[in-house]
């Protein structure tokens, strides 16, 4: 189940054909098993892009003004960050039967912002597994999520429940 | 303190420049206290955008591949309402000093997808005041942020901790 994604940019358009057709059911998943995400770098343009249509604070938008600013620095939105990791995600292979599908979120913070020319990549564990008992045929598979920047430093770090399909019979 | 945002697109410039004068300290905050947005209208190539950038899955998409999905038919990113979100939320006058910025959520889900044409608003109910133990000059507010469509149906609650500044001595 441990498998490793090979960089964004390096994906050819066949490996990512054969990974849909991959797809894992709830039956297939345990806790403690463990994904890694390829990598992707944020560059300023893309934080004050995000900022300007989601998040227009002035941190998030302008170097001079962040400077002021409890981040010191151009800082991404946290909600960017939270972007790039589904991207990272959703581009790493880790397919569950029917997508990935958040229900519920019980934690996400950021220990520290994303600053521009940041790699992040997002290393993710499965915690527990159990079927729905009002979906039949579906269950939840709560995972961590940490994203990581280039020195290993936490970003993110999210506990989500996903939905997911049982094997079919 | 309850302060009513007009709509986002009628808020005129200095109506604005008013209200970021009018920052929030740590003590102007108390449980109770409520506070409405405007309203945003979530168009389908807007989903589509949004979904290509940062959650490229296809009932996010594709109208044809979501009516085979969970979702039925065409349904936003769950990030992307959470950044609808946070637009709306800047954007309405509630305004602490320092700036909104998020700490850590202790929940975060989406009881109902969003669709194309659906009309957003969002809702924000201070939780919980408190002072910082280890941050001088600082606390936290716990908001709790309801995402409603134009039915007052539910598309997202999000319960987030905010760092505040104290106000000046």
């Amino acid at each position: 189940m441990v498998r490793r994604a090979t960089h964004a940019s390096e994906s050819a358009p066949r490996w990512r054909h054969l990974l849909r057709l991959m797809a894992l059911y709830l039956e297939d998943f345990a806790p403690g098993q463990k994904h890694v995400s390829g990598t992707l770098r944020v560059e300023s343009d893309a934080i004050k892009a995000f900022a300007a249509q989601f998040d227009p604070q002035p941190f998030h938008l302008d170097e001079d003004a962040a400077r002021g600013s409890f981040f010191g620095s151009l800082a991404a939105s946290g909600w960017h960050t939270a972007a790039l990791t589904m991207r990272l995600l959703v581009e790493s292979g880790f397919r569950p039967a029917g997508g990935i599908i958040g229900s519920r979120a019980e934690e996400l913070k950021w220990p520290r912002p994303v600053r521009p020319g940041d790699e992040l990549r997002v290393e993710a564990e499965v915690l527990e597994v159990r079927a729905s008992g009002s979906r039949p045929g579906h269950g939840f598979i709560k995972c961590r999520t940490t994203t990581l920047n280039q020195n290993g430093e936490p970003v993110q770090v999210l506990v989500m429940n996903l939905l997911v399909q049982s094997r079919p019979a």
